[in-house]
């Protein structure tokens, strides 16, 4: 057993202390915690003492674009995060664009650390073909998440969505189950629906045309706009931010917020907090193992 | 018969003429041509010559909120647009938050109008809650459309999505015909599926969660960030756009869209286009009448 919190401390040392590494470290042991080890400290297995942040230079930006090859992408994202927040608060909103990135986890840490810090926060990520469109037959787009985040506390909101009707990943495990497919998730070569994981060649978007055209504006702002798009080194990954208290006495955006979660959650909705981890999480023993199997090889390589 | 051109001459004149009263004259005209008169010319049924459209000043922000009411609405986002394509080149990137919106028909030729400048543009609007969360009962936001543009030509793509199963027009018209719904857009008063039109208390999400979640930050951003929500003087819209050229030589977006463009229709995909007129697009004879008793109207109320 480890506590949450001081695994985050070892991994934030580990990648070399500040900010960025603080929040790179939380977004992947909070993966790990929240049961979704595919987004966890599993990324440090790309990790090398050459994939240093990227350096963002003294000159502050309202829009950017970053290329994140040969970079550590979690630490990379979580560099150009805090970025993004300083560029927002100085110019009201502001843009980046990464691409080139590998692995770096879940969007949902990063647009929570801009709405922590009083801002608004909208991100997405595409990558490698896997996800048809919505009356197509054959994969033209990632599983493209689309991530936002306002508030803070108890009113805070964070959604994280795919915009496909699951993952490889879920069709890898059906697939070594040798479990059927739930129906209309995926198609086969042909083009045709398949229950059958061997059998598949592209996933179907989330609920038919919405998801297929949010997806679709992610691979337009996180491939096209952003240049990630096919691009052999890794994804591609835009976050906009901007600060709602520019407003001023315009409007009352935290009174809003409250009563916007009251009629959600009264009508019956869900109101996304987007994961986190609680201040007393802990992971197990194996988690534990694994982080300092990671942790050596990282000292290992600086040594050498 | 009346030239949809001759049509949005008549009416930009109408408007008081200038850039921006033709982009609302051209928005307006095209959804009666579009065969949606809901969103046509139908708006001018609340013009009055106090409805000024909304002074921007002289100043030039980034991140701008204005309230509308009072304000032609048409107008007034034609007016947010061209401000925010300015904005856009200037800084990079630019958002505006508007409230007290009355009808204004559709995002897309707005969204249309920042692709062809050479901009991206995103747009959303809140609405009088109509739809229930995902797994809820009861209505708490609006219909609460998402739209992006980018490009230009033939690979300009322009993205128009509800986030809601259909609209309260829909459920009238199902009503006055007596027709029954389909299954699963729409709940009762007791948060039961319904399929008569006379018992609709809510309506449902597109796509189920990926829909209800698109509709949430649409609410987040409009409603709370833009202080739109619950306004009784009309909706809350947002507009951001980024110029995409400011990448340089960092990346090539035309050709990355041109590819994505063949991707997705190669694989059997749909390219939203958003309406648009073509040069020698007509109008009937019943659209010319109409439009004759507004122009009338206007140009009374403006002798009075």
């Amino acid at each position: 057993m480890i506590a949450a919190v001081d695994a985050v401390d070892r991994l934030s040392s580990a990648l070399g202390g500040g900010p960025a590494a603080r929040l790179a470290a939380s977004a992947l042991i909070e993966a790990d915690a929240l049961g979704q080890p595919r987004f966890g400290i599993a990324m440090l297995g790309e990790w090398t003492p050459d994939l240093r942040p990227p350096q963002m230079g003294a000159d502050m930006q309202a829009l950017r674009w970053l290329d994140c090859s040969g970079r550590f992408a979690p630490l990379a994202v979580a560099t150009a995060t805090l970025d993004l927040a300083a560029a927002a608060r100085r110019f009201g909103v502001a843009a980046v664009f990464l691409r080139g990135v590998r692995g770096f986890g879940r969007l949902a840490p990063f647009v929570r650390h801009l709405a922590d810090a009083g801002l608004a926060g909208l991100a997405g990520a595409e990558g490698p073909p896997f996800v048809a469109a919505h009356g197509g037959t054959r994969p033209v787009i990632g599983t493209n998440p689309l991530a936002f985040a306002i508030g803070q506390g108890a009113d805070r909101v964070v959604i994280d969505a795919a915009t496909s009707s699951c993952t490889m990943a879920d069709i890898r495990e059906a697939r070594a189950d040798g479990s059927p497919l739930p129906e209309g998730i995926a198609l086969d070569g042909q083009g045709r629906p398949t229950r059958v994981a061997a059998e598949v060649a592209a996933l179907l978007p989330r609920g038919g045309q919405v998801g297929s055209l949010l997806g679709l504006v992610v691979e337009l702002m996180a491939g096209v706009a952003g240049g990630g798009r096919g691009d052999p080194a890794g994804r591609g990954v835009f976050l906009v931010a901007f600060d709602p208290d520019a407003a001023g006495r315009e409007t009352d955006w935290r009174s809003g917020l409250a009563g916007l979660r009251r009629d959600w959650t009264g009508g019956g909705g869900y109101w996304p907090r987007g994961g986190g981890l609680p201040p007393d999480a802990a992971l197990d023993a194996d988690f534990e193992r694994r982080l300092d199997g990671y942790l050596a090889a990282m000292r290992g390589t600086e040594d050498r």
